[in-house]
This record gives structure tokens, C-alpha cells and sequence, in this order.
């Protein structure tokens, strides 16, 4: 995993940052929601129905940053015809895929 | 989704609590993480691999629930006899797994 | 991977049987034609959306079997009341579904 | 779903398409000895054991396409500058990497 330094570009999911941000306070609460509900001893299939509704709503927020970056950094890569540039973003989105099937 | 009464019998988890408190404590932080991630303008790639092991973590938690599970409330439904119970008890499983399939 | 004699006992399908042999022979078709499709150069996307199709297939049919061998082996396993066997039984089934939630 | 006209530009896979042919050719297989087993009372566990193998093998076959899908037809609606045939690519695998991801 390499950090980008993300000073001098905007990131592909910049217009939707606060929306985005904003889902994930609630996916935080709802994660919390759910170790008070271990805390306290909620019965085990209602405990599984919560953390079923937190993988959707992560599946979901996944997708929309997948499709963020395929529109504005793999995309601004294929327009710049910079061949190893592209054939990275590529590689990069693809691996990224891969570990959200599995 | 039936809200039960957890006062009379513990719940398949209960000897594993404390642990499944701290691994939801820990997945908790870890949203939160991606959160900052987002508000610091994080380059997409690196949130998604992050949210990629809170799926992972997540899954591995419903696992350990599931198992916990039917050590206990189905096996005990089925040792029971009570063929209602027992209907009841695997149906309920049953769609609890094919949501996490989901 | 062990094979199990099923000369003695009934599989927990079985009375379900010829439902799920059905469906399989539909899911090998459904191959069938998506090998085909590549062989005469069909749009990715289209041939992903049929891959997606035998995903929630194969998906609805695990669920099933899933679903059936808990009603009869693990419930079995259970009212006979031999630990060893509820142990290993669970043990089983949770090792299953882990694989199906990858 | 649209059909597309291929008889004017090489799909994305085209370049392995045969390999593409070979691994559905396999699976094929595979599902086929699974509707046998299930014909043969085979023990349930050892039947999702392969179905979740299948699972595997198309994860991993889907994900090689959409990838060349991404090399190919993306990347060269991206330098052709055409912001409507763009954004009608980037929506068309977003739209199936979101069936694969459920």
C-alpha cells in the first residue's frame, strides 16, 4: 500500500467528500450500536442482522468510491496517453476490486 | 426481526463477550480511521483498502457468531426435541446466512 | 476433505434431490452459454452479467443446501446427544459457510 | 442489458480469450461433477465444498475480465475524449462490479 500525497491533486471523490464522510459517522455509530448490543447480551441473530446492514451500507459506499476514482483518476491517467501511468491505475483499481469480491 | 428477552438465558456468545466487544471496539476505530481518511482527502485506493479489512474483520465476526450460535441456542433447540423450536431456531439461522451471503 | 459413506443415511438433501440436480444442470447451462459467448467475442459487460447471474445461483443454492443439512445432520447430530459428534457436526457447517462467505 | 455489435471492434478480452474458453470450459465441468454428486447422495458438506470452489473460480475469472474490460474499452473511450461515451463506460462497470460485489 503506498500513501499518495494528495497536496497537489484532488482526490476522485472530492465533490462527494462530505456526503461520503458523513455516511461513514453512521456506519461508525452503527458499529458501536452493535458492541452495546454484545454488551449486552442481545440475542445472537439480531446482533447478525446489524452487522449484515453495516456490510451493505460499506458495500455501497465502496462502490461509490470505486466509481469516484474510475471517473476522475483512472480516467485523467487514460487522457494523459502515459502508457505506465495507466497501465498502474489499472492495476491499482483491479487489485482494489479484487479485495472487495472476495 | 423479533426483539428477545435475554433475561432468562444467556446468549450463544456470552462466554466469548468481552472479546467480541473488543474486536467491534477496535472494527469501530477503524471506521472512524477511514472517516479522517476521507475528511484529510485520502487518495481513494488507500480508503478503499481500509474499508476492504473492516469487511474482513466483520467477517470474521459474524463467523465466530454464527458458530457461537448454533453451538448453543440451535443445538439446544434441537436437543430439546421440540420440533417448533427447532423450525424455527435453523429457519432463523438460515436467513441470517444468506444475508451475510448477500 | 473427507468423503462420507452415504450408503447408510440419507443426505440432508434428499428429499429435495432431483429439485437441486435441476438447478445445477440449468447452472451448467448457464456455463455452457457464457463459454460460448466468449468464443464468439461478446461485449465484456454482458458476459459479466451473466457470470453475476450464476453467482446468485450458485449463492441461493448453497443457502438451500446449507439450510437442509442443518434441518437434518446437524439437528440429528444434536438429538443423539453424542458431544463428539455435535462438536465436530458444528465444526463442519461453520468451516462451510466461512468458505461460501469469502 | 444491451447487446453490443462486436463485429466492428475487438472486445477486451480478446486477447485471452482462449484462456477465458479453457477455465468456463472447466467450470463447466466442475458443475457438471456437482449435479453428479448430488445425483450420487453425496455427503452436503463435501457438495459445497465445491460449489464454494466454483464461487472461487468465477470471483477470480470475473475479476480478469473486468480488468481487461478496464485496459481495454475503458481506457479507450478515456483517450478518445468523448465525455458522453466516458461516462456511459465508467456507469456500465460500475453498474457490474456492484452484481459481483453482492
Amino acid at each position: 500500500m503506498t500513501e499518495h500525497d494528495t497536496g497537489h491533486e484532488p482526490v476522485g471523490y472530492s465533490s462527494d467528500k462530505e456526503n461520503y464522510a458523513r455516511r461513514l459517522a453512521r456506519i461508525e455509530g452503527q458499529v458501536r450500536g452493535i458492541k452495546r448490543m454484545v454488551e449486552s447480551d442481545t440475542y445472537c441473530i439480531d446482533v447478525l442482522t446489524q452487522i449484515a446492514a453495516v456490510n451493505k451500507a460499506l458495500h455501497s459506499l465502496s462502490l461509490g468510491l470505486v466509481t469516484d476514482h474510475m471517473n476522475h483518476c483512472v480516467i485523467d491517467a487514460a487522457a494523459s496517453g502515459d502508457e505506465a501511468e495507466i497501465a498502474e491505475k489499472v492495476t491499482e483499481v483491479s487489485a482494489t476490486i479484487g479485495r472487495l469480491l472476495r
